[in-house]
């Protein structure tokens, strides 16, 4: 079986290629966002490094020259943007889910207005969901394109509303926010929860486990109970558009903002690497 | 934050709307796989029963009726085929996760050659694959775009090769193989693992459980332990393509074809409902 005789798109007959996407049938690819700031993507060698390793695990052939190369030119002319940069196994040869492995990787570079934020005043409030995270080692720490846990996720946020929502796994682990990781102070400890059954290995996470380990503050992987965050005294979550953002509170509790947390976040924002 | 500024494609400027189908960056959307014989999908009303049942849990608002006119005149245009329906969310209003409840969904119908098998003669092997599937009840029984999971399974399955593969959930229950259900003869009674947590409510798998009880052979939806596939004396695999294919080997173990298989298969290949 190969290529359809016939595509409709709404009711018209499409000669076009993109509907044979398997990013669009099954979520087959990776993506990356990065903000861009004085002409650069910020941290774009741990974002490089992230896709590599998705396109590893998944066995899409991409061209990370031609991508990075664009990358960077589109960067250098914005300035100061937002890129979502997505990148599929390509066109399916065959109908259904078994790759051939002739697929021709395609990319789409999206690039936004970048907002206008100061990372250093802003804070947010978060609330725990019920929309919860599936285990899958396979798929864990890598930025796929399977994210409807995440869109429930959200649309479940929108109706609290809060800022950020933080999820659990289905066995019951904190795992992240929606759209961030999180990390949290418990018995004075810093830590994070382990990415490797599910979650997303966050590169302002990865940036923020160095930080810290240089002010002698080092952040622990580990399992952590979902109802923690009832425990810890702070919290903060990252990603690459926020950086790190204290939460001054969780499910309605007070937490206070650390000395730690707003260096580390100075530190943080000061970088473009 | 809403549209992007500019989009490349390949290295190409794009005006086009679609690198904005969220169905793309999140595999945000529903799909169904229908054959058409005689001019008509075949259990027509039961893929559009399960298709509303997927809007209604993912909010989003296709146009059914517009869907299956559509689906309705190309079997009739075609007699015989392979249909794939795809409904997503919709062009991206705004970036990130969230659906804003004002995208319009969008509808892709991909119409293949059918495949000249004659069901009744075929038979398949069947081995256990070490890919797993996450649980979500949310996203459990919908036949979504998530589907990076049964990418990975259909890529272990090629290596070692066999018809098909089976796959557990993260807590170690059978639920289904990467493109089938699966019905295993366990101590002389036909049961089905639920599909609550995981795993997709296959058409043909409700005909089965419909057909079955007709005969006075009763299918139980139950959690069934991966290793139960050790101990079954019959099984077989059910998707809308194969109908129902009995198994004759499982990890290379021999398996008997019953009577009441055969039968199955039988009354079900011979309707069109």
């Amino acid at each position: 079986m190969s290529a359809p005789l016939k595509v409709l798109v709404d009711g018209g007959r499409s000669d076009a290629s993109w509907p044979l996407d398997r990013g669009l049938h099954f979520g087959d690819g990776l993506f990356e966002t990065m903000l861009v700031r004085n002409g650069r993507a910020r941290f774009e060698s741990l974002h490089r490094e992230r896709l590599a390793a998705g396109c590893e695990r998944l066995r899409i052939e991409a061209q990370p020259d031609a991508i990075w190369h664009e990358v960077e030119s589109v960067a250098a002319a914005t300035g100061s943007a937002l890129l979502k940069l997505i990148v599929t196994r390509g066109l399916a040869m065959e109908r259904g889910y078994t790759p051939t492995g002739r697929e021709k990787a395609q990319r789409i570079l999206l690039v936004y207005a970048a907002a206008a934020d100061d990372p250093l005043e802003m804070q947010a409030e978060a609330v725990r969901l019920r929309s919860t995270l599936g285990e899958n080692p396979l798929l864990a720490g890598i930025k796929h394109c399977n994210r409807l846990e995440q869109v429930l996720g959200r649309a479940e946020l929108k109706q609290l509303p809060a800022f950020e929502g933080l999820m659990a796994s289905s066995s019951g682990r904190l795992i992240s926010g929606t759209m961030s990781n999180v990390f949290l102070v418990l018995e004075g400890k810093l830590v994070t929860p382990r990415v490797d059954r599910c979650g997303i290995a966050g590169i302002t996470r990865r940036v923020v486990m160095r930080e810290a380990r240089a002010m002698s503050w080092a952040a622990t992987e580990m399992d952590i109970p979902f109802e923690a965050t009832a425990r810890c005294s702070e919290a903060f979550i990252t990603n690459s558009r926020l950086g790190v953002r204290p939460l001054t509170s969780l499910d309605g509790r007070a937490l206070v903002i650390g000395e730690n947390a707003r260096e580390l976040q100075r530190r943080i924002s000061g970088q473009d690497e």
